[in-house]
């Protein structure tokens, strides 16, 4: 055995302990804003969701004093309870960023666990970016020391992955010794829990909430002195042999420092499943160009990647969520309403006639040839004509990121509803503006309606 | 794919949510009425325990209302933190009941979360002794179904199938439907967690007050609404799938309300390792009949199954967490001192001189005709003679189970030093006479110091 599989936990507790921000690269910086903002967006956005409504009734009476904002709500709970609820509603429209190699949504359980603690315990903007970026970094190397094979086993790796990067990221704003940022990470260890058997249901979201408040918790009892296994990732019945099959630990060790995973999140341009995604930019860009209305269509031709019609061959959705994982409905949406938005997958529009005369018109063919950010649109209009648009790269992916204004036109339809636009610009200027500011505080207070 | 297969969540809950108490044998409510007593014992004697004060220290700030008594001590707690501080407690020790078919501590998670439960939300004492048969059931029975390829992997399978039992036996409180009592049981699968690799460390115990913590939030967030899959423990991507390589579903589904697992539960004797304990009877019953001290002592030789030296054969510990996994020092606590408790495994006495004087003289031999219940105890006195105690059923197995008398001694020992010899009698007044409380807030109130 190598020292990497006898002191992984160790070495991964001693960087998170040690890292130095002025270290950091800008591009990473920079980057972490965008995952907050992004972040902070699906949260506001998703507030007002029924599962937050429903999580809100049932442990409302249990929680404690009123410390921390709940984002985009008037509501207020416990550190540990707002982590919770932020995290369930920043996943809700499963809108949120992808770290594409693990699938890992990162920013959930670990911004969900942060933006509450510093609400509660002042800290810089610096700081608070800081622990950002460290706990994203700790949750991603773990997915990809254990991916694919745990995720392939049925493991939701937002959640086992998460509950670590919330636990490190507290860990770092609470100061913990590398002793204790072993035992927090043993306690993210020994929670570390998910199964992707709750995808299509409200647990599925909920799970997200809880690695962040876990996670959390787990700092919070290492800072006090609650002892567990120095060895919680590596050990035979540590994390990675239990929970996987693969324990690729060089992934969690090497380079620490040097390269950051954050530079390899992506964001979603629109709130459906991301394999879509090529099709819709096709669509939108056709329907700009020729000025088409749902009437002109007489049929739509998808060539696509094999993934997109295993993963979202749904002819007919009958609710909002079938509905993000069907890509004939959101194509039918795109084409009808001309915008692919968190509107166009509630249960009336997925039933809304309009769009269901076009999403019957829309046929779907694997081409082998073409990658999965890729897709060619083929429209045939009742006048005659035909259109056609091949898209080489899906908008959102990192070789075609959201740019800024992108970004700022996402968060502004989520928030906006919930905030006001006027708010949710200065929610965007104080996320863009995070490294700058004196009390990180001032997030929690610009994501809730009565700031 | 037989009906067991695909409807075990389903069949569970249909069972958990129809069963009726007048059909439950009277056996059956003895034996939960001793479960009762000796899991309360535990609790109120582990509560001064130091991982105790730290997960108050830890998490008090974010505790809600004082709703639910911390067993043991006179601080308060929302219900939810209660569950997890008594969980806690109840397990410190290491003195729980014991499931030996799977080597679940079945009370720990399900009367951990009932308690406080039934403090706040008023029951009677049948009802609320209802729920308790019924969770340990739903948890020996899921434990049962994966054991023992899935406690081999390296989970903690008090954890990983206690949150089960909570959820059932919280769910039935509350008055759960079928549906619901699949999401109940689905929140309960996807928080399934708890590594082996934490034994040693108070991340131990603290996942059997998680686990009722978990367990009773998956039944309040169901009552709620908080959809789930309702096949999460029999799904491709389900619990016994993900968690382990041997899925007996016959195991949960055969013969429910016909036999009950809790008939099989267990209660240690003696606070460490239950290998030892066969031991231990010997050596007691030595110095009984022969008024021995540890001066008269040359040799003590054991003969024992081999799983006493594989698990407990530590010479020379330090810490009283060691002792409880020494046979070496149990040995020689229980010839210098005449008894094995709580007090004998402090870090103290593990260095007694007097103590690790006759622990150096004891050598233990495998003798592969011995079963595990059993042992031969052999000791050479100073004078000459030889003594010896051949044990052929450890007191507190199946075969030999604690008398009432012993249980009694057992609870105030725990209890006595937190809540004084009055009390503690009333309290296990209490325990015993569960069946016929009008209100089970009763048995809170009865474990803690104001009472």
């Amino acid at each position: 055995m190598s020292t990497v599989d006898t002191e992984v936990t160790k070495r991964l507790a001693e960087w998170v302990c040690e890292s130095d921000f002025s270290s950091v690269p800008d591009a990473v910086r920079d980057e972490a804003a965008r995952t907050l903002l992004n972040w902070m967006g699906c949260a506001v956005g998703g507030s007002g969701h029924e599962s937050v409504d429903i999580t809100l009734r049932a442990l409302g009476p249990f929680m404690g004093e009123p410390q921390a904002s709940v984002l985009g709500r008037t509501e207020r709970a416990d550190v540990l309870h707002a982590s919770l609820l932020n995290g369930l509603s920043s996943h809700v429209f499963d809108f949120d960023d992808t770290h594409l190699q693990t699938i890992i949504h990162p920013a959930g359980p670990v911004a969900s666990a942060l933006v509450p603690l510093a609400e509660h315990r002042p800290v810089s903007g610096r700081d608070f970016l800081h622990a950002l970026i460290l706990g994203v970094e700790v949750e991603c190397r773990i997915g990809n020391a254990v991916y694919p094979d745990h995720y392939d086993t049925g493991w939701h790796i937002t959640g086992t992955a998460g509950v670590f990067g919330a636990a490190a990221a507290a860990g770092r704003l609470l100061g913990l010794d590398v002793q204790r940022m072993c035992w927090a990470l043993a306690g993210a260890a020994t929670q570390a829990a998910g199964l992707r058997e709750m995808f299509g249901t409200m647990l599925k979201p909920f799970l997200i909430g809880r690695a962040a408040q876990n996670g959390l918790a787990a700092a919070l009892l290492a800072a006090e002195g609650l002892t567990g296994s120095e060895r919680a990732l590596e050990a035979p019945r540590g994390f990675a042999r239990v929970l996987s099959t693969k324990q690729d630990f060089a992934a969690i060790c090497d380079g620490l420092g040097q390269s950051y995973e954050i530079l390899l999140n992506t964001y979603k341009p629109y709130p459906c499943g991301v394999v879509i995604h090529p099709s819709l930019d096709g669509c939108i860009r056709l329907k700009q160009e020729h000025g088409l209305t749902g009437e002109d269509i007489e049929a739509v031709e998808l060539r696509v990647h094999p993934l997109v019609l295993e993963l979202t061959g749904n002819k007919t959705p009958q609710t909002g969520l079938q509905g993000k994982f069907s890509v004939y409905h959101a194509v039918g949406a795109a084409l009808v309403l001309g915008r692919v938005g968190v509107a166009e997958f509630t249960d009336e529009v997925v039933q809304d006639p309009r769009v269901t005369a076009v999403r019957d018109r829309v046929s779907a063919v694997v081409d082998d040839h073409i990658r999965e950010a890729g897709a060619v649109v083929t429209i045939r209009l009742k006048d005659g004509r035909t259109v056609e648009e091949v898209v080489e790269e899906a908008s959102g992916s990192l070789e075609c990121p959201l740019s800024d204004e992108d970004m700022d036109a996402k968060v502004h339809a989520l928030a906006d509803p919930m905030l006001g636009e006027a708010s949710t610009r200065e929610m965007i200027r104080a996320c863009r503006g995070v490294a700058a500011l004196e009390d990180a505080g001032a997030l929690a207070r610009a994501a809730t309606p009565s700031a």
